[in-house]
């Protein structure tokens, strides 16, 4: 998507380890614009999809999922990396995360991912695919079927896009990045 | 709102202790349109208020501030419950969660929230106004001017709200819950 990839060039800052800093427009202060017009992006790349729920994981995840879910006007769930006390009748799964190197726990309510959902996942990065692979479980635990996952920022370079497209499940990154080698961003094609 | 109300005596659910569950709809299910609607019910409370940015806490306030942000095409800010690695330049304070009865530290960069910014602050529920106490400390440490602050559900039968409107900020609620004795919904006029 033509209009985030200027975005990153002239926004995100690219830091030493392969890490790129978008908290300027993604995930810290947000774009609600571009945001929206992201959201457009997914509407038409899964627009022969058929899908009943958007989910997401807190926090970065829940202001495109909501934008998707308010165009196609389905209801959005956003996992929780923290259960609440008043939360019953849970799904839980392990996530593990590579830039923290320890694992947490993302959990879902089982009201709100039902047998039969065909579920969209939506989130802000693909790197190593970890918390893709925590949503492919929880769907799975539910019943539900994932029909499809939309990622913002693919950092190609990292091993979540072939994990995940290896499992045949539709992926979409709206901006895929090939090399963050000497802090300079390089896009995939 | 009427229909913000609507929907809380439809889906909200009164559990023993004064707790109001709004996760069908609010904070762990979303509902995008209602989001949008309410959206568009602060607009109008706040039409007379100079803002140049929405301020959040993640990650409930997210969906609700993301819809207004968009709306008055305005970028929105959350302020995060963990300090990511590579954020530098941070501003900190300290939130004392009445549910959980622990405090926890909130943290945004000072690259976001600016001297002469006019920030208005989002979130989902005021109830004892802590994490609200907490967004009046940052605003106040970047050498910001907090001009509102708009709660989707204000428990008025707990402190926030007075403590709150003392300060001379404008506060706006959507619901406002005078009771949930017997775990019955009461609003407030």
């Amino acid at each position: 998507m033509k209009e985030l990839k200027a975005r990153i060039l002239r926004d995100g800052r690219c830091l030493p380890g392969g890490i790129l800093k978008v908290d300027n427009f993604i995930n810290h202060q947000m774009d609600p614009i571009l945001m929206k017009s992201m959201a457009v992006e997914f509407v038409r790349r899964f627009a022969r999809t058929d899908i009943n729920k958007i989910i997401t994981v807190e926090a970065s995840g829940i202001a495109p999922a909501i934008m998707v879910g308010y165009l196609l006007e389905l209801p959005v769930v956003f996992a929780k990396k923290k259960q609440p006390s008043t939360m019953e009748n849970i799904l839980v799964t392990e996530v593990f995360s590579f830039t923290k190197q320890q694992s947490y726990k993302i959990c879902v309510s089982k009201d709100y991912l039902k047998p039969g959902d065909k579920v969209l996942f939506i989130d802000d990065f693909l790197a190593n695919g970890n918390a893709g692979k925590g949503i492919i479980d929880l769907v799975e635990q539910a019943g539900a079927e994932l029909v499809g996952m939309g990622f913002l920022i693919e950092k190609s370079f990292q091993k979540g896009g072939d994990l995940l497209r290896s499992t045949g499940i539709h992926i979409e990154s709206l901006a895929r990045i090939e090399s963050l080698d000497n802090c300079e961003i390089k896009f995939k094609d």
